[in-house]
């Protein structure tokens, strides 16, 4: 039997096991190897056959532990010796996944690949905390940034997105917390109310709310790490610790 | 037996109905009454129980058929007569999609709620025509808006996302199209790509890639129509369509 070669870069969501698509499940039960980042939960390997490989190639802040042209050269390798690699991605594959970089790579040996989006991180941690990233009359869009790029246009962008409206989402932001505050506090919005999250949709995860000049001695305090998710906005006022708040001063 | 209320708020996602999330077809499968969106996929309602009742609520463009008020009085009303209520919305349920007043609508009368996220078309109708919302190189943020805004922010918002290196993702904008490809031409980038894509992920789909200035020409042309995704930046340029043309001109 000749193999056919083909890879899916599928999308294992925010963290808890039940936020995958059923699209991605399916990708899984078909597969004949997996190569999963650290990120995606583990617990998803279940569904794959008894018979596929399964492969940790995951990056983690501060812990690289195969390199991403190293990650792309195994699946192309793997798919033409076993047939179908699914790679699960942390999230989804097309936010800040180099999943696109991947896509490119596969197609260059002519193998068939397909994308299965997953919930993101982005939107799905903040509503782990019942904070929706839009709504009326607060905030009507939302710009999700990352705090490590590769050209540096963080300072910039930062800046823009804390003078508009938006509702500001960082991810792998817990690094740069220190520049994040100075781009809003230069601005004069050193009182905008912030969330961190860390571990977001599993059972560990943690959560400080605060406003911008207060994040930072917060974040020490209660030792949030990564991975995390940073929202900065009006909607972060809707969390219960700070509504509590916002009425007892009313009252 | 005496019923208890519950209601879950869930994402059906994009369109295609595999991109809903395990947690929201267990959400169904023990529903009582499905309150369901326009753009939700009908599909879906297979995983009730054949005793659930199934009530389209659906809202479309120019066609409103219940009245947000009236589809949260229903809701609540469904809950205590029937049991579980899940509450099926297109793609996300806090991403524009009035979710969290909903959630606190049902919360003042002390109903049990949750939240089930789904897919936002924001990222998956991009990705269906292979478009990463961002990619190395090109793009380091994204910007989701709607042209559809309550407290009319949107001029603002759109000006700042135009000047922004970010790629900018326009939900529920084609009605106000004059007015964004204005926004972009006023900062002189008439030139910039851009991708609107209609039914995204469903076997209907269709796709228009042009630039800001002549993508009103070709929108009436192909005659694209509601529900679309409007997407500007460069990562557009990976499109086959352009990238084609690119390397055409390089040659």
């Amino acid at each position: 039997m000749s193999i056919v070669p083909k890879i899916t870069l599928v999308g294992a969501g925010p963290g808890d096991p039940e936020l995958i698509t059923l699209k991605g499940i399916k990708a899984l039960e078909s597969a004949d190897v997996i190569l999963y980042d650290a990120l995606a939960n583990e617990e998803l390997l279940n569904y794959a056959p008894v018979h596929a490989l399964k492969v940790c190639v995951g990056k983690r802040a501060g812990k690289h532990s195969l390199r991403q042209e190293n990650i792309e050269k195994l699946m192309v390798k793997l798919a033409f010796e076993k047939g179908h690699v699914v790679r699960l991605k942390g999230g989804d594959p097309y936010v800040f996944g180099r999943g696109h970089e991947e896509l490119e790579h596969i197609q260059s040996f002519g193998i068939a690949v397909s994308v299965v989006p997953g919930i993101s991180s982005a939107i799905a941690v903040p509503a782990s905390q019942n904070i929706p990233v839009t709504r009326r009359d607060l905030s009507e869009s939302f710009w999700v940034v990352t705090a490590t790029t590769k050209r540096g246009t963080f300072a910039q962008d930062i800046r823009l997105a804390a003078a508009s409206s938006a509702t500001v989402i960082i991810l792998m932001g817990l690094g740069k917390l220190r520049e994040i505050v100075d781009a809003f506090q230069t601005l004069g919005k050193g009182d905008q109310s912030v969330m961190i999250v860390q571990n977001g949709t599993l059972p560990n995860e943690k959560c400080v709310v605060s406003s911008i000049n207060h994040i930072e001695k917060l974040v020490q305090e209660k030792n949030i790490g990564t991975p995390a998710v940073i929202v900065v906005g009006d909607v972060v006022n809707l969390h219960p610790s700070i509504a509590q708040q916002i009425q007892a001063t009313a009252v």
